[in-house]
């Protein structure tokens, strides 16, 4: 299979789970509430892609959620060029990425975090994953989440649930405060084993994804919460924020590559607190 | 005069400034609301200094106020020691400076930053300035601080305030956004002229400050403000936030020398939104 055939399918299968997982948003807000959709460019000039973003705000559900599609190309700014794979001979790259941030009104739901995306250079590769940050402790929340994450990555790799599961753990982390972002989940990144068995784990992932917020959300939509609890909210998002801004690989290289600014920060909570 | 003499004259300085600016601060607030301070150590088993922060919340005039004064010494991690200057020979340091943040309840006032630091590695150098961040726009104000900053700076240099301004609009600029966080006001570093001259500018800078922030916060304190204007500073919070934790060279240098987390992030606001 050529690479133009690789990215299309993958391009595709990444704007048709963006349309997906907007339509379930939307149901669980009784489709009272409609996304806001942006489309943009990375350069005006001349076509070097762009994307979608849409973002959903003062739901019942939902304090703001943002789905993004993007797709750009062209070539890699000298900063950035040596410190992506694939790029020794050529700055040309490819990449298309879906991403999803949800920070829920219910501070009894955690915030929740995917991304899946395709780089191509000289080759390409998967990355992505998706993890929580609850803000109150609930073990059986944590179980269920690491349940279908396993039983996931097990129907393609026995190895992957570990391995992909230690190095969430590792990349969501605040030295600073010697403390994790979240409860974790699962991270990969330069994913090129084998392109059809990569692409139908990603896609799985992004089944899963789908099946995982549903239930988390369903789960303790309904409970009551007191705005002690909502102020423990807002400081968990301090810590978000500050894990984004100080440390996100993906923040810096959309901020480096001329990506669009709302769609970057969108993974930002709608209000943060410090204390 | 030698070193250690340069040393205790500045961070006595610095201490008293931070009592003088305390006062100032509770005044405001009619000596209804007091400051909370907590003193940390750099090290615990031995010693490497430390500070003490005074942070004032929930006020009548600030929705917080954070006074920080530190004097930490010991030796640069190996991360950092290359990028300070006269650490070729020895990783020694000594550095001590006092900062000011202060997050107004008023949306009319604006957010106000100061900062004096004295480091000292082969040689010893001052670095600082003051500068405002409104989210109202205000030519008047914007008129009395530069007038203020400039009648100062010219009492030592008729080329300090030029130059110290333009540094301040350089460095106080967020990229991504194209924007300058606030204002402006004057900025400098590495200032090693002459010891006694510079620290009679810094001390004067200090003694500004006081000045400048008791007219600006006076001058709007009991203006009226609606609800909007207050969303309109959270806002603009939210990009003093992005600066701080994306920019900002003493939130790095804090955090990569293992100071006091809740010292270096004091200058974060209470909340901050993202629109």
């Amino acid at each position: 299979m050529n690479k133009e055939i690789k990215q299309k399918i993958t391009r595709n299968w990444f704007k048709l789970l963006q349309d997906v997982i907007c339509k379930d948003i939307q149901k669980l807000e009784n489709n009272k509430i409609k996304f806001v959709s942006k489309t943009w460019n990375r350069n005006k000039l001349k076509d070097e892609g762009g994307g979608e973003f849409r973002i959903l705000k003062n739901g019942k559900v939902f304090d703001q959620v943002g789905v993004n599609f993007s797709e750009v190309y062209g070539k890699f700014p000298k900063k950035i060029k040596n410190k992506v794979p694939g790029t020794s001979k050529s700055s040309n790259f490819w990449a298309s990425g879906i991403s999803v941030v949800m920070h829920m009104k219910n501070p009894n739901i955690p915030a929740i975090h995917f991304n899946t995306r395709f780089i191509y250079t000289s080759f390409g590769w998967f990355g992505g994953g998706m993890d929580i940050t609850p803000c109150i402790k609930d073990n059986k929340e944590k179980k269920i989440l690491h349940n279908e994450l396993k039983k996931m990555c097990n129907r393609h790799n026995k190895n992957y649930y570990k391995k992909y599961k230690k190095w969430c753990d590792e990349y969501f982390y605040l030295p600073h405060r010697k403390e994790p972002r979240g409860i974790g989940g699962i991270f990969f990144d330069y994913k090129k084993d084998n392109w059809e068995k990569d692409f139908k784990f990603v896609s799985d992932l992004g089944i899963t994804f789908k099946l995982i917020f549903n239930l988390l959300i369903n789960r303790k939509n309904k409970k009551k919460w007191t705005t002690k609890e909502k102020e423990l909210q807002y400081i968990k998002r301090g810590r978000y924020v500050e894990f984004n801004l100080l440390y996100d690989r993906g923040t810096k290289f959309g901020l480096q590559t001329g990506g669009n600014i709302d769609a970057i920060l969108m993974s930002l909570p709608p209000t943060a607190k410090w204390n």
